[in-house]
């Protein structure tokens, strides 16, 4: 009897997070990175390099899961738009998935990104953008998902994130290099400062694919916390709650890449599993009190 | 000055009604087929057998419209689903539409399908279905999405279209068959009853397409009446209609790729122009009316 999930890059950035809210529910989890994570309950760790397949092979064997949520990717800061590294994940993804169904798994999450999007859609609703990826990173994960519709069939979740911030982010990362400027008192410049993005906490996402794939529902949803914001009101909190607002330097001058703005379809979500939006003054503030120490 | 419309298939049974919607609204026309059409106010005719990479230059070098309108294809009744023909009408609408744009051309709407979505997806709702066409005319049409979104940047509107009915359509399809067989005093058949589906006008869909294209919109949209019924429903309409109820056969045995439920994302559509969503008690019974020589 298969019961529970494997979780790939459980020691990732959004895997630690999605680790936390399966344990929360008491879900049984066969987790996999590079090297073992934390010891939890309801948790067997499977270290294994997902990228030999040898590895992929064991892992599938010794982790009888009913569902996967594929969270690994290589995701290195600055880097991984250009990567050649994406053409090996997706063919890795692929790989792993396909393996997953024939040993008998029965409903698989993979995650998407925004970036899989016409990003210069000027005036496209959520509702309606095409698929028109410019990056390498959009372009193998918007050539997975069909991958993984042919493999799955109607067992696929395809769950696209938009931006993100929460505990053991790279610091490199809009929200933490604002609250190292900060919390070390240099000027925390936001460059774009009018630009509209939905920033989600990592703990809000993984509640978002949970529920997705314990409730059953199939399809391709957008993830995000449903309010969006300016980059500029978005600084103003954290700088607000870090007690520094005098260093906040606010100028916008985007690149011509920069959609004005790239907000989530938040209702497929609201009306697939019920989320409510996530308000990021409340979420953002809680996040920065505790990065700081003052929660 | 560019100014117009170019509209092409436009005696095909979509074509056909956007040359009508196009000619209400007085906006002038560019209208191309294999054969000119009637003759109508603002409207300039060019046969073109678009096949023909001579022709379509010839076109694009008489037709100065700003707006392409993009319906040919071809759609053989019980052929078009599998036929090679899908992979030439990709390359032709392609090279239509590189060639439109390097001409001056502005903004450009071309016809996508339901069949581009996951038909196997049991639960997905339509805001959130996966881009997974299993036949080769939903393929072509998926992977012309993609070669557009690339070529045209943010002027392109992807419509997507589900089910129609109208004037001029092939004997052979749901409506006219049901209302032939009516007609001549035939048993009329409806083997999959309970199908949920969305019927649409012609004449509805035009208008929402022109809409798309007038409103200064880009994107993907699901093309529908905003209101699905079962096909023994629509049945059932038709046949009281043409007052021959008693020769209705309701039975249910769909066949194994026939989703329960095939209906689009109206709301991305009505978010986008306000549409409001046709009834299929009145839509349906005035063209039946019409078709049966009662109106």
């Amino acid at each position: 009897m298969r019961e529970g999930v494997l979780l790939t890059g459980a020691t990732g950035f959004v895997g630690r997070a999605v680790l936390a809210e399966l344990v929360a529910r008491g879900i049984p989890v066969h987790a996999t990175a590079r090297r073992p994570g934390p010891v939890l309950p309801g948790v067997i760790w499977h270290a294994a390099d997902l990228c030999e397949p040898s590895a992929r092979a064991r892992l599938i064997a010794a982790a009888p899961a009913a569902r996967l949520i594929h969270c690994a990717w290589e995701i290195e800061h600055g880097q991984f738009w250009t990567s050649p590294a994406n053409e090996v994940w997706r063919a890795v993804s692929r790989d792993l998935v396909a393996g997953f169904l024939e040993a008998g798994g029965q409903r698989v999450l993979a995650l998407g990104t925004c970036a899989e999007y016409d990003p210069l859609a000027p005036s496209a609703l959520a509702e309606a953008r095409l698929v028109a990826p410019i990056t390498p990173y959009g372009q193998a994960k918007a050539l997975l998902q069909a991958d993984l519709a042919q493999i799955c069939g109607p067992v696929l979740i395809w769950a696209r994130l938009f931006h993100l911030y929460g505990p053991g982010e790279d610091r490199r990362r809009f929200v933490p290099s604002l609250i190292d400027a900060l919390v070390e008192g240099r000027p925390a410049e936001v460059r774009a400062a009018d630009l509209l993005r939905d920033f989600a906490s990592s703990a809000h996402v993984a509640r978002a694919l949970v529920s997705l794939i314990e409730a059953g529902t199939v399809g391709a949803f957008d993830i995000g916390s449903g309010q969006s914001r300016s980059l500029g009101t978005l600084a103003r909190i954290i700088a607000e709650t870090a007690g520094r607002p005098e260093l906040l330097r606010l100028s916008h001058a985007p690149g011509p890449q920069d959609p004005a703005e790239l907000t989530p379809n938040f209702s497929a979500l609201a009306a697939a599993i019920g989320l409510t939006a996530e308000h990021p003054e409340q979420a953002l503030t809680e996040h920065v009190r505790r990065e700081i120490g003052a929660a």
